[in-house]
């Protein structure tokens, strides 16, 4: 039995579907290059059809001939495949972290054309001054990509309104109520980008922008639970190839599942949340590393290469914990797979171990096999890479709205 | 920022545009009976179509005249009011409890013509003699409701794969690989049902069919997480007004999410699973009545009405395990409310306190408010009207499958 939305938001309209087909043919050719037949034979529009679609998404330059299309086997000339134009318009991708900042630009193919990373403390430094860094690097990787962006998209580690525009809070950044677009476009006027000022600027959290990043790049099924090590712990539940994002938007808060209901006090108020088992302050704690800077994903990873037990059984007791929290994820959500993304892949061989047996131990109802719990190839580099290609997976998708 | 499809299934044809549309007029009176004019003005239809569309309703028995439209304060004959033809076909829902059988009829509109209900021991029995009564109970029902129903739809306390039709689990029937839908329907030409063994026939585990009408029943929001006691501990999510079904199915298994990892040992091979602690046994282990036969809910009701201060330590303390467990869920899936339902609802006013205070303590990095856990006006009835009510839903969202 499958629910139904009996309603739709209006009747069906010769604009409206001009529009749906034109997304219709660019998305079969964002598969794979294609002849303007092979457009025609897929989607079941007719050839006068897609070619008069196809001229109207090379005059946008989304589309671009890409020479003979391969011998299909059939008699006859094969037709010139068309496929997205590497110069067309472009995704700019920006991400804050509590200690670096990053900028991306990558092409209508989700190639990637340029990729800056900066390390920087930010934590409690001003927005202005942060988004001051953060538009030079923009406007550098911008000038090197040598493509026109469509559009800007920022990764934060912090919670942002429905709107997309404004962080509500962020704890570590001691940021609350940042209006985050405007903030980016005076920073952008200030640095002389006045063109990337111009662009629709949205702003999503980070684990949000990880779990896409591995639905759209990951090479893994559309059903999966994304957990990944950023400030805090991030969570994100992607099903049928959607990102849940909660009745208000806060969906994915794995880092406060409570794992052992009466543990150590959490900074969120309450007590034994995973963030206590398996957060940076944690885990560094568990080491006896407390209270030391710099990039704690990577120092964990080389001490515990290196031998170091303690840091090894510390990396072992949060791979336990995640495993409770995300036992219980499965059980709820039914996942195909569970994703360890973020930081948490570096530090994967010897957090899995753990994880795998708490898996294996507390998902028996259902039938789970250990290799659905699988380490993301994109690690640390997901939520710059999601806001990136969520900007040209949007112009795919519909590009009637570059028109408007 | 929000994810998006590329992809459609082919492209907008005339016939899909009819059929869309006659659903998108039917969805429309469904809500309200309203005239022609009114679907017109409200679909963006011309009059014209709309008047042929509603033609080809009434035909097929879906909609009637239902007399003068309400004035609209325009000038002018008011329309007729057309609505959902209450004499039209209905939807026959069917329920096997570890306890119960259940029949029940709707009509169109949703309104219950019949609704039996049979107290029977169905545990360890098989499933050829427990189909018998129900297809008994089933003929009853339809004769008694006067309705010729459109399918059937069937509520079980087990695992359904994802074709409907096979039971691949129900641990308290001591049910395994069970084929509902040829059972049923052998069972319904014995007992002379010739009419109902044609009906097309779907099967769903009881708490999907709880939180799907509470969805469509309830009054509430689209976006909430169901819990449920039926024969464990049920849950169901739905988000924005469709059921999380999960990548196989197995989706809203809320009473194996572990509360304290180190807990007592579950019956699924886990430890400290949530049904350890609100499961219908535990809780009558808790409150010294382990063993006792019959109606555990209404039992426990009298009891702690009646101010047995066991009883009533041992709804509090099932009602802390849910809270911790539903704190979970709900830093998860940020649902906008949590609705206890099934059995819980009769069992609330000692449930509720305890569960509020877990959650009011745990959901802290988002605000949270006591109101958002609610109690379910079904309680009981909702896996049995969910059975009933999917159905007409179904035929309403699309009506041109009535022609297949």
């Amino acid at each position: 039995m499958r629910d139904t939305d009996g309603l739709r938001a209006g009747p069906a309209s010769q604009q409206g579907m001009r529009r749906s087909n034109l997304a219709l043919v660019l998305g079969v050719i964002a598969r794979a290059p294609r002849s303007r037949a092979e457009v025609a034979a897929e989607t079941g529009l007719t050839r006068a059809a897609v070619s008069s679609l196809a001229e109207e998404l090379i005059a946008a330059g989304l589309l671009v001939e890409e020479g003979p299309a391969a011998p299909s086997g059939k008699v006859g000339r094969p037709g010139t495949a068309l496929g997205l134009n590497p110069e067309g318009p472009g995704g700019l991708g920006a991400e804050i972290g509590v200690e670096h900042l990053g900028a991306c630009v990558v092409d209508l193919r989700g190639e990637v054309r340029s990729w800056r990373r900066q390390e920087i403390r930010n934590r409690d430094r001003r927005p202005a001054a942060v988004m001051a860094d953060l538009a030079e690097l923009l406007r550098r990787a911008t000038a090197e990509a040598r493509l026109r962006p469509a559009g800007l998209a920022l990764a934060v580690p912090g919670l942002v309104g429905d709107g997309g525009g404004v962080l509500q809070r962020a704890a570590n950044l001691g940021w609350r109520d940042v209006s985050l677009a405007a903030e980016l476009r005076l920073a952008l006027r200030a640095t002389g980008a006045e063109a990337l000022a111009e662009l629709p600027v949205e702003a999503d959290n980070e684990a949000n922008l990880g779990g896409l990043a591995e639905l759209w790049l990951g090479g893994g099924p559309d059903h999966f639970l994304h957990v990944s090590a950023e400030a805090g712990v991030g969570g994100a539940i992607v099903v049928g190839g959607r990102l849940l994002r909660g009745a208000r938007g806060y969906a994915g808060e794995l880092g406060h599942v409570p794992v052992h209901p009466d543990g150590p006090a959490c900074a969120c108020g309450a007590r034994g949340c995973l963030e206590q088992y398996a957060g940076e302050a944690a885990v560094l704690r568990a080491a006896g590393l407390e209270g030391i800077r710099g990039d704690w994903v990577a120092m964990l990873a080389e001490r515990a290469e290196a031998g170091d037990e303690e840091v090894r059984a510390a990396l072992a007791g949060a791979g336990e914990a995640l495993g409770t929290a995300a036992a219980g994820a499965v059980n709820l959500l039914d996942p195909a797979e569970v994703v360890l993304g973020g930081g948490y892949a570096q530090l994967a061989p010897w957090l899995l171990p753990a994880m795998r047996a708490e898996l294996a131990a507390r998902v028996t109802v259902r039938p789970w096999s250990g290799e659905r719990l699988r380490v993301s190839r994109l690690g640390r580099r997901g939520p710059l890479l999601g806001a990136a290609v969520g900007v040209v997976r949007a112009i795919v998708a519909d590009p009637g709205r570059l028109e408007g």
